[in-house]
């Protein structure tokens, strides 16, 4: 994360992490773990509404399957932990001194013979090994498998949390044209996005992709110093996160002047695939069936072999979160899982095209949070 | 990181990573370690130049201690590795498809019989159990303790970047009273100084906390929507990543209009303190004695209970690395090794101090890479 870091916990705090915080206890107990170990991350901001970023001292809500759940921070941060969500929730939060040895005053409280314990899937390595240190003989496995369920499914303020990121980025797709034009370069052009990002109402700006001419034909180009020329194909790819931690994640391609009739062609096939797939979201539908369903039209129109990512990801507190929507995933999807849909065609070297919008799935059907039109976007030449 | 992502690796490659492979090759065999594995972030940009994000698809540079390193990356990735000072190596760069399982890949291309690996410090919780799986019996470690030697004594080139990240961070400061006034709040300023910092080089704003008045009491206070008064002390403590890699981190304490005559006092010691530690940066001496060195002037003075945290921590590719200018550490200094020296002073909710340089030891002493004046700016009230 970037920008200007953020002491306002405020609308987290709306989302009730306390009641995750419960349902989590109740997911370690089902999970058969002694305790789940949350370091700083979305783990942490979901469970208990405290952002704190990941740094060398240990910062760690320990949640035992049959004690209270509590908090272990440097001392030094304990004023910030107590100014966050977290210190509503009524948790115990102790401080540590620079000279202490975090892992060890964990392991002393937690219960006697741990033998499974969970940690969040971004945890550092330095850590997850102390851990296993401290708790000679137990099992780690991911926080991940414990609080999937509860991750995956956004209750309807977090649908809601994701409608707004979405309502934000489209604002600024709608105003790409005012930046993206021959004779600038994608560099340029992404530093007027990246503004934008923030100003729509993001906290920081996640990525910024802008791949023109042969370079949108690299699904994860970045941004060049390449110069944008007249009838260039232009995908733009941009996300962020709004200040409740909600992230938004858009792709449109848009042409500078008039592109090449058979980049239209490709385009006509490639939008097809993708509102194919939008209309398909339902409850029950499998992962790897929603993928076929643009990856047939796509195939079916000779370009399968340049559709070579997943059709999308999982999207919440973290850009990339599960369920990831790609062949060989049984999960069928459930209402309020949210996810992205974002199929392309790249032909090597030559131009390539991807159309990206984030959808929920809902107790009937599906329902776009990415709203601006999907037809291709041709911008003065 | 935040901002606009960058693929330009050129100015990274000017740091000649194939020396560093090189190198991290032997202190692998030295370490007793069959293979180190590195997953995105700054063990990766250090040893190969490639400046990849980490993501859930693995991406790994597997360093054997008696074979040749290689590089694997999820198939979409690899035009970009290859594009990057990475693909100027002489590495093997293999791509593996959606659906493979790229931690039995890399296991099955290891010498057989793998008994010790070490990961990178910050690899994910999720990456490092995939493979203490696919390495069943092996023994993990840190890539730390194996590239800490390496990592920790700059060559004259990262010194030279480091002191043009300080320049960069130093021209920030030099312009804060620009922004910092009576009536404006701290997220106001705060988000003034991200900018000035983006426009004075740097490629990515790591943090930025303005904490005036009573919130400078508090070490870690990021910003908050607290109006500046006049008569207040300001923290400001600033950093940002360079496009070449290279972390700034500097803090000056100004006061917004005459301060209280106790905040003289007390912002007199602390520049006694922090100066007296500037001075004595030399090889040789140890990293809690550096420490003493603040801590006893400032505890003779009567404000020993109020320097709540360590003196410094080491500056590289990454913003927090060793060394750690701590007690209880015996590290000798060492030609090469960067750090800071940002002793405080903190009045709980009434006002608090801080003075950071990043310094540098040489051969015969020390060298600050901050040069603006630490002398306590009092600005227009």
């Amino acid at each position: 994360m970037g920008g200007v870091t953020d002491s306002d916990h405020s609308s987290a705090a709306a989302l009730h992490p306390a009641e995750r915080l419960h349902l989590a206890r109740k997911a370690v107990r089902d999970a058969g773990v002694d305790a789940l170990l949350v370091s700083p991350g979305a783990d942490l901001r979901y469970l208990t509404g405290y952002h704190a970023l990941p740094l060398e001292r240990l910062t760690c809500l320990v949640v035992p399957a049959e004690a209270d759940p509590f908090l272990v921070v440097p001392a030094l941060e304990r004023p910030a932990a107590l100014a966050s969500p977290a210190g509503g929730l009524g948790l115990d939060i102790t401080g540590f001194a620079e000279t202490d040895d975090a892992y060890a005053l964990i392991a002393r409280r937690l219960p006697p013979g741990v033998r499974r314990f969970a940690v969040d899937n971004h945890m550092w390595a330095e850590k997850l090994l102390a851990f296993q240190a401290a708790l000679p003989g137990a099992q780690a496995s991911l926080a991940g498998d414990v609080l999937l369920e509860l991750r995956m499914r956004k209750s309807p303020a977090e649908v809601e949390a994701l409608r707004r990121a979405g309502a934000a980025i489209d604002r600024v797709h709608r105003r790409v044209g005012e930046w993206l034009r021959p004779g600038r370069t994608e560099r340029e052009v992404a530093k007027d996005i990246a503004d934008a990002i923030v100003a729509a109402g993001h906290a920081t700006v996640d990525f910024v992709i802008v791949g023109s001419g042969p370079n949108s034909a690299s699904p994860h180009h970045e941004v060049s110093d390449r110069v944008v020329r007249a009838g260039d194909p232009v995908v733009v790819d941009i996300g962020g996160t709004t200040p409740e931690g909600y992230c938004s994640d858009s792709t449109r391609t848009y042409a500078v002047g008039e592109p090449p009739a058979a980049f239209r062609e490709l385009y006509a096939v490639l939008l097809r695939a993708q509102t194919a797939q939008t209309d398909a979201v339902r409850p029950g539908i499998t992962a790897e069936e929603l993928d076929a369903v643009g990856r047939d039209i796509i195939t079916a129109a000779g370009y399968g072999e340049h559709f070579i990512h997943r059709t999308g990801h999982g999207i919440g507190m973290e850009s990339h979160e599960e369920p990831y929507i790609v062949a060989g995933s049984r999960r069928a999807l459930a209402p309020g899982m949210a996810f992205s849909i974002e199929p392309g065609i790249y032909l090597p070297d030559t131009y390539g095209a991807r159309i990206e919008d984030i959808a929920v799935c809902t107790e009937t059907g599906g329902e776009r949070l990415n709203l601006t039109g999907r037809d291709l976007v041709v911008l003065p030449g």
